[in-house]
């Protein structure tokens, strides 16, 4: 079912001010996780939602924490997020290193103690609305085993990148598993088969099935032993940016809390001719041919905006029962 | 055959001294392909030497062009390469970087109009040995469909990523399609089949033939969608930071030339405990149960430096063909 865009955000903004977050926070949490599902990332959005007052309710994610800067050098700035919620402390992180961008051209904020900030792209949106190219990763709990192992031992560690843009930013947000979690509970859920294999089962056979998957904890790597090796650099920046936890500790504890992330921004000049450079490389990448007649390339990004219109025309699409669940809280 | 190291890089630097290059330029440009091969990149290294000296006989290298800085903002610089060497001007761009992030923590070069840098790994290994975190990338000739399209749109675009450890840098030098152009012109000179479907034949059915997906130019994104995400954002940022020619542009001509490249460079605080932090981190990854008994997870640069080790005891491999060539040049 679809409901208006406004009513989840409210209904989110009323949980959360029963938890006793303060407005401001209240208010901003919930405008993310209903633009998480506006845009069609369902998975970081509402069905999200329950989990994340779980983890409130457990003290996993401290909410009146505040994140706090603990080292400067230069552009170069290290966060502690104290534990607090991931969408707020990432929202300020991406804030910082945008100003720093527009003050030394390049800037870089990394964060230790952090919490999972839902959907990465977010963060992504967010730099290129400020007119500044951003990227952004995480690490998390581990996931993947590395090309040639059989045990977990590297995140998924989602990675963004942003290119602001008139007609539609270009934001890539991708987990370097060949599926994110979310999109494997999705396929879970509506007990679809993946189109390509994405893991092992628990015998070590790719596997089509997501439940397997899941159960095996045993993720393929995008581009096999790329995402692997992808995986293990984007823990090595992360952790030694923000002295915080590795993927090895955050695994430590069943549950994903107290990760590390970073945030950089970079400011390119001569913004009219960039915008004219953009648009070359948009409008080439479609000019090639549709595998399926009828189609056309898409630009990472693009399927976000559609998805977008469509829910502010027709409402946001829900899943009922989670839907139900929040009425309820 | 295998040759010394020590000759290998004599034969390049006389071939480069008869080019009329600067003795500094050749010496720096004949270890740099020597290293390339000794490392096990042979495809940058020997195989390409020739391939370089015809680019530069034919005017598509300018032997004597300088680098020159066009632009600076804060700790993000834009440069001009006057289409000089590519492993001259990526050095040259590196180091400018490392003494950026040494001075602002997070320091940026882009640069156009340059050429093939050969190993791009090169460059990574360069900024972990200056004690810095190092990330580039470079855009290259379409030799890609984007997702879901047939006509290549996309490049190959090498991603490198870069951590200083004491005892072997974390390398990871990955072009973001799932065997890079050097790697397909490896097997099919050796006429082996690929272990996985590596791009399309002319019939856009998927092959295991380097040949054939050489000759049909439709390399497989690594990853399929988030490979060819990925190479479009390299190329938008590459092009946007560096006003440079972007996939798009560089295709108009046949020949691969004329580039644009980022080298973005990062200084972690803390040094004893950001080495603890690697070693946590390379550790976990290689507690992985081998999916091959005897064998072992290896980290990203790892292989690099044993090929390096034996190549220094036993003598760099050659392609005895190509060495000939040389030889006789």
């Amino acid at each position: 079912m679809r409901v208006p865009f406004e009513q989840l955000q409210s209904e989110f903004n009323r949980v959360l001010l029963s938890l006793d977050f303060t407005e401001e926070k209240a208010a901003l949490l919930a405008a993310t996780f209903a633009e998480n599902s506006r845009d069609g990332v369902y998975t970081h959005g509402l069905n999200r939602f329950p989990t994340f007052v779980d983890f409130v309710n457990e003290g996993l994610v401290k909410k009146n924490a505040e994140p706090l800067k603990e080292y400067v050098f230069g552009a170069l700035e290290r966060w502690n997020g104290n534990l607090g919620p991931g969408i707020l402390n990432a929202r300020i992180c991406m804030d910082r290193a945008i100003t720093l961008a527009k003050d030394h051209g390049i800037g870089c904020v990394a964060i230790r103690n952090t919490n999972h900030w839902m959907r990465a792209g977010a963060y992504g949106w967010q730099a290129a609305d400020a007119g500044v190219i951003g990227i952004c990763f995480t690490n998390t709990i581990a996931n993947l085993p590395p090309w040639g192992g059989l045990d977990p031992r590297l995140g998924n560690n989602p990675l963004v990148m942003a290119v602001p843009r008139k007609n539609g930013h270009v934001v890539l947000d991708m987990a370097v598993s060949q599926y994110s979690v979310g999109k494997l509970n999705l396929y879970k859920s509506n007990q679809q088969k993946l189109p390509l294999p994405g893991g092992y089962d628990k015998d070590g056979n790719l596997s089509y099935d997501a439940a397997e998957i899941l159960e095996s904890q045993r993720l393929l790597p995008a581009g096999f032993w790329k995402g692997s090796g992808l995986s293990l650099m984007l823990d090595l920046l992360a952790t030694a940016l923000s002295q915080g936890n590795s993927t090895a500790k955050i695994t430590e504890s069943e549950k994903e809390s107290n990760v590390s992330q970073v945030f950089i921004c970079l400011k390119a000049d001569h913004n009219e001719h960039t915008a004219q450079l953009v648009e070359e490389i948009i409008d080439y990448a479609k000019s090639s041919r549709p595998v399926k007649e009828g189609q056309s390339v898409l630009y990472p990004g693009e399927n976000a905006l559609l998805t977008r219109k469509k829910s502010m025309e027709e409402g946001v699409w829900v899943d009922e029962s989670i839907w139900n669940k929040v009425l309820e809280m």
